[in-house]
């Protein structure tokens, strides 16, 4: 197997897996009830082809003879190395494993949708033993030097560690928790103006001028609605988001846009060469959510962003917004208030949300929490990290679907995403002078080709932490994140 | 292997082809402008993988000892040698041929495209050429006992034979050049209240409730626009529909909902457990074609059909039609006029658009004629037949994109449905009693059950000609469409 021959097989494999995302895709935005059935069978029956393709033992043979070829350009050694390092990891777990950890991820989902009905978590409990049992023994199986959740972290983000993230997540905590105690000092913002009615067909236009205005690329995507907004690629030149309109609230539709939107722009910079090659794919979920929140908070909850944008939001809805000025809903669209649901959370009490989740898992993981004692310790730590009581199932442990996803360390990436943006724009500011006055005028474009030259493009040739020695010069600090977010709330709240 | 092994090898395969049309549909309904290219690279990869599964040598040779199993049952019997005539047809090009095949299908329709837009002839001449070649050495490799045509009609109408279909269509012409010089005789019907303005989303909610009432199953599928309507399945659980509304004319949107709702039944009354068999496919694209073409002429162009739905058609469009009587709108929507293209056609000249197509084809196959004389033997016979002149290429020999696609002997089919679904019709109004009074009630299950019965669940189980025989007692006889052309539009244009 020469390199040729390597990238036509990675992109035999790449098509098969984006024809799966095609499936995916029309399952959210189209399917007809009964369509689900043979739709499960169409993914599997391509999965399992896909699966075979990329870890057939002649494959390997060829991959390890070919990454000692000393002809290879530097990329081209990096798509061989990653590609290896992919397939020594995937033949760690037996076909037979694969079947009974998907089997188990199946059960789970359905227990959970039913409990989801029954506001009962003793209905999700005895699939979701099962399913940590197998996630702890994938652990085994997979590895790991120091902590058998570093193993399944590897998933999301490759190079994070448990040692690194409790040290990072201890600080955020220490740190945020002072800040929102000071906030509920204060009186709070209004944000009730949020909450009238916004027709559908509005808010829709609006949502496809955002995007415009980002620079996502119409003739490279297109938007849908679905009932959980997502970003899904199937080449840089079809890269789809979908969104979720809620007549009652003009927040969901508005930032789940620029949130998605985010993503879909660091798909759209990847570089269509690379398609199914590790060097086109994105390099962490970490950064891909830098992506999504860097549009979303940084940009999208400023209010430089929204003296470009109000006045076409007063215009189109004036009857609600009329009389509200920008500085009452800049403040309100960024008031701070703990709640019990990580997705309907501020920008603040959203780390906490994750901190729980993450110290959870971490402890189911290394057996010390048992899935029969999850509630009571998910509800034990809601009281004592964000004050609230749970008053039921569905506003507690049942809320997310991540683990009936059998996603054990996924939620960790979503904070990382967080921290990144916040550094990354802080660097972005630093290297393009007038950057938040351009947006302020309407213009992300500079924003845009910063993002493109320094991220996007890059696709898996860094690692998350290579990435932001890269561009930052540092590694990853909290401490962006929380001067951001000192300096907004501060005036803000007049703290 | 064993009857089960076979049955889980052909849904592997089943799989990928319904995954294929997912693809399609997406292309047809959804794609962004640059989404075209990764798209094909998609379907090329799993196109190949299905080849593969169909054609290797390991199944031939399984199939062929499956076939001498003596405990299969009837149906299975049915589906393995049908199984077995697939691949021996298959087998029969080689991989080089296929390629090649396709190489000049992808030309001939860049071609087309090409050539449509420059409105000449000539930007196709040269890639047709080399397809038609194609399709002559296509012929004799496939074999064929009489006439080199018959083989390429095995695909889409197998069993039809040049020597029946030539004899069909001569009657056909006679009957059909008197029937219509009578009509030329009398004065016009009028049909331009049905060129108004009917705004889109009035023409779509209307078109929902026509294909509900028609039976088709929203459960089981969904209607979205595309610029040429069509039917596609990926199961009987997930069968899709497209419309093409045209806000200045009535006609498009209603009659291609009712034609693809009539495909859409057949799809959806095939049965389940033979998802991915022979059992579980349509017999013919004639006897397809007889299930859209029933349901949109017979009955959806019937006087009984519209006294159910020409008052809610009064309601919704009552500026535009209120004064418009039933009689007025049978009359007009069964307005006999030639033209000059195919597909906007009358019910009656449309068989004169197919007869040239059919004699055309037969004769480039049989080496008889040349596609540099294609043109000119195409608007000669469109004066003969039709007695219209031929303005340009667009409304003459580039019209179809069917031969752009290899697709040549596909085009009489359009015909055998017509009169396929005559016969049928005569049979069912023969078996079930009261039944156009039925329908004249908005009722058509009893319809809707006797296709179901009699036609949707056999699949492949016979072919047409043995369908047509088990149905109606008889062979394919045009008498019925004959008998239904004059009672109609003698009483239409009171001749």
């Amino acid at each position: 197997m020469n390199y040729s021959d390597y990238k036509q097989h990675l992109n035999k494999i790449a098509n098969l897996n984006t024809a799966i995302a095609v499936l995916h895709w029309d399952k959210e935005v189209n399917l007809p009830p009964l369509g689900a059935a043979p739709r499960g069978q169409q993914i599997a029956t391509l999965s399992g082809m896909a699966h075979e393709l990329a870890t057939s033992d002649e494959f390997g043979e060829q991959l390890q003879s070919l990454a000692n070829v000393s002809t290879l350009s530097e990329d081209e050694k990096k798509n061989v190395s990653l590609t290896l390092k992919d397939y020594k990891r995937g033949k760690k777990l037996d076909l037979e494993f694969v079947v009974a950890l998907s089997n188990a991820t199946s059960e789970a989902y359905h227990s959970w949708i039913k409990a989801r009905k029954s506001n009962s978590f003793e209905d999700y409990r005895p699939a979701l033993e099962k399913l940590v049992d197998l996630k702890r023994q994938e652990a085994e199986k997979l590895g790991y030097e120091k902590h058998p959740y570093d193993a399944l972290l590897e998933y999301y983000e490759p190079g994070a560690r448990v040692e690194e993230l409790d040290v990072l997540f201890k600080d955020v905590r220490s740190q945020l928790t002072t800040l929102t105690a000071r906030i509920r000092e204060k009186e709070n913002v209004a944000n009730d103006f949020l909450f009238q009615r916004f027709p559908h067909q509005q808010q829709w236009d609006f949502g496809l001028e955002i995007l415009k205005n980002m620079g996502y690329d119409f003739d490279r995507g297109r938007q849908d609605v679905s009932p959980h907004p997502f970003t899904i690629s199937f080449s840089p030149q079809d890269v789809r988001v979908t969104t979720h309109v809620d007549e009652n609230n003009f927040a969901p539709m508005t930032w789940s846009c620029i949130h998605e939107g985010g993503h879909a722009l660091y798909e759209q910079g990847l570089l269509v060469e690379n398609f199914g090659l590790p060097l086109g794919q994105s390099t962490s979920l970490g950064i891909h959510e830098s992506q999504s929140r860097l549009w979303e908070n940084n940009v999208g909850r400023s209010k430089f962003y929204w003296s470009a944008h109000y006045p076409r939001v007063q215009e189109i809805f004036s009857a609600q917004l009329g009389g509200i000025s920008l500085d009452q809903f800049y403040k309100g669209i960024n008031r701070i208030e703990p709640s019990l649901i990580r997705i309907e959370s501020d920008e603040l009490h959203y780390h906490l949300h994750i901190l729980i989740r993450y110290e959870l898992e971490k402890a189911l993981m290394e057996d010390k929490l048992q899935v029969a004692d999850l509630k009571e310790a998910w509800n034990a730590k809601y009281k004592e990290y964000l004050d609230v009581e749970v008053p039921n199932d569905n506003k507690g442990v049942l809320q997310d679907i991540h683990w009936a996803h059998g996603s054990i360390g996924y939620f960790p990436t979503y904070s990382l995403g967080s921290f990144y943006a916040a550094q990354f724009f802080n660097q972005a500011k630093k290297e393009i002078p007038g950057l938040t006055e351009e947006i302020a005028k309407g213009n992300n474009q500079s924003l845009l080709d910063w993002l493109r030259t320094n991220i996007h493009q890059h696709g898996r040739k860094y690692t998350a932490k290579e990435l932001c020695e890269k561009v930052c010069g540092e590694p990853l600090k909290v401490k962006y994140f929380m001067e951001y977010a000192e300096k907004k709330f501060r005036e803000i709240y007049d703290l």
